[in-house]
């Protein structure tokens, strides 16, 4: 499948990702625009966009316009959106570090609707791990585990070890673990984690 | 009781309030002394301050030193800490915009430990809403509430009012209202809430 790039106004830098289609969300299609990169779709209610610029977007790309009193938020629209056109994984870039009620909301869709989900920040991702076995290049100096429900773990080349650990919903002693040799191996033996990796201090 | 103001090293304004004493989280002490106000007690493992302002701060104040090799976070040492010594409520400042994983691990506290806690920063706040009835101010632009279990609410005075609406813990559509009226009335007929109010765009 092909993946998608969904660009909140919020975003710093837009990765290069081979082969995907970039959804600008609002004011994300102009940071798209901005990037040199081409504006495939355009998702939200545009409020904070003037009419100018909208047009020019509208001629550049397919927009699809909300309207502003909704029940949705534009991130969550886009990527319904995205979805249904077939896309995956879902890259949401610029998920994080504004308002801490839309990081949390991001989070809750990341948690209950799409597995293929990754928040994406230049120094910091978000994901999901489903039951199985990943394994993960030692990228970021920090990385976490919280569950999004009670869940059994291993980690293998950390320097926090785990094994069959159980981790539930309400537990944070996953926090800020480091991978110490070239991989680290988690393996979800019930449940599903949240993953956090992170370069920040 | 006496409410404590806990300092993380992230925290941009500290909130002077009345009667509290301050807690300073590893170089959040720091931060509490250039701010002109009290340190009363410092935790953490203190990795992050050189060992002649450690002399300092000792001298000055009561240290619990924790080893860096740990399972908890400094964040929630502190506050096992200051909940050991009765204070209520604990204000946590600069809990919230760093490392994404030390920001959830925060509300996890919250949501799942620390009903009087207060996530503080200058322009924002989150904290819990347990069942009952609550008054909120129209001092923040945007006010949104998360399930922290399966609840039933109402609100009044709100652009969005609602009369006993379910909230899943995996809803959101209950992102981004806004108070209309003098103030909102918020009622949790059943379960628990997480209220994020901010001013930010």
């Amino acid at each position: 499948m092909r993946p998608a790039v969904l660009v909140t106004p919020m975003a710093q830098k837009i990765p290069k990702i081979e082969n995907a289609e970039y959804i600008g969300i609002d004011a994300g299609c102009l940071r798209i625009l901005e990037a040199g990169l081409d504006l495939a779709y355009g998702v939200g209610d545009f409020d904070s966009i003037d009419s100018k610029e909208l047009e020019y977007l509208n001629k550049h790309s397919h927009l699809e316009i909300h309207p502003v009193k909704k029940d949705e938020t534009d991130s969550e629209l886009a990527l319904a959106f995205a979805a249904q056109l077939g896309f995956s994984p879902l890259f949401l870039v610029g998920a994080l570090g504004g308002r801490i009620d839309h990081s949390l909301a991001n989070i809750r869709l990341l948690m209950y609707r799409y597995d293929d989900l990754i928040l994406w920040e230049e120094d910091q991702r978000v994901f999901v791990l489903l039951e199985g076995k990943h394994v993960l290049s030692r990228e970021f100096k920090h990385v976490s585990f919280l569950a999004v429900k009670d869940s059994v773990l291993s980690l293998e080349g950390f320097l926090y070890p785990l094994t069959h650990a159980v981790l539930r919903v309400q537990d944070i002693y996953t926090t800020s673990n480091t991978i110490q040799q070239e991989q680290g191996i988690v393996t979800v033996e019930k449940g599903k984690l949240l993953c956090i990796m992170t370069n920040r201090k």
